[in-house]
């Protein structure tokens, strides 16, 4: 099984490390880590036994989580670097959050292998990034989805 | 705050009633309940503590699920309705997958407060319903969401 180094999420300070999704802080939560591969990101997850549809089928909530927080994981890895910086590094990277989320479900997705996610990512405008998102179970695609992120505005954190 | 009565899960046979987000029998999940109001739909979920996104705030993926289920959940109380039944009268509904699932992202979610997603049903055709979802926190709109649900293909029982 391939391993996700460099994780844009171990590099968020521990106010934005909360998100049931990708915070790794969040004991409860999935703990997506999402890295680069190339040009491309990744994201790969294991659903838990009880995130089912019917048994032996993945819970649709549970990929389009994955593709929500790896498409503002893969956007803040896009501004990260178009700033000059790679997770690892030790630069505090950029936050975004979702905007909208789309998926369309291909085909019952098989419970039991993990979920490989890869995402290509467009810059629409500095703030607003959009990234294309397929999901892969056993190597067959199962999803494919599109976030649209912008960078997490103040009001965000002022609880507005 | 309102109660769901005579939610169309609660008629699923046991067989699909495991389902992450709206299985009455699966203990891990969400437990969504969805319910005619006139002719809308309304499923009502309060988070939990750890589904957030910041301190605060409710994950987005939660919101998702929640518009998903609530969605499949109302293509089936709709269909039911078209063949002349209404959940708790025994009848089997029909049971409904997600083709698509579609969520704009209004405002940042308060945590703490029931959301309620209010569903309007149309039929495509007799086997293809789409749902627009408006999700709603203190009574104002945080989400607005579509979902396209087809009545399940017998190969997904087959495993195919």
């Amino acid at each position: 099984m391939e391993k996700i180094l460099n994780a844009i999420q171990d590099d968020y300070p521990d106010d934005f490390a909360w998100c049931y999704g990708c915070g790794r802080l969040n004991k409860a939560g999935h703990h997506f880590r999402t890295c680069w591969d190339g040009d491309q990101t990744v994201t790969i997850y294991t659903p838990k036994q009880e995130e089912m549809a019917l048994p032996g089928f993945v819970y649709g909530g549970v990929i389009a989580s994955l593709i929500d927080c790896h498409g503002t994981g893969s956007a803040a890895l896009a501004l990260h670097r178009k700033n000059g910086h790679e997770p690892g590094e030790g630069a505090e990277p950029p936050r975004f959050v979702t905007a909208s989320l789309h998926v369309d479900f291909m085909k019952p997705t098989l419970h039991g292998v993990p979920l490989k996610a890869v995402g290509t990512v467009h810059e629409i405008h500095p703030k607003k990034w959009k990234v294309e998102v397929e999901v892969f179970a056993d190597g067959k695609t199962c999803a494919k989805g599109e976030v649209v992120g912008v960078v997490m505005p103040d009001s965000f954190l002022a609880g507005k």
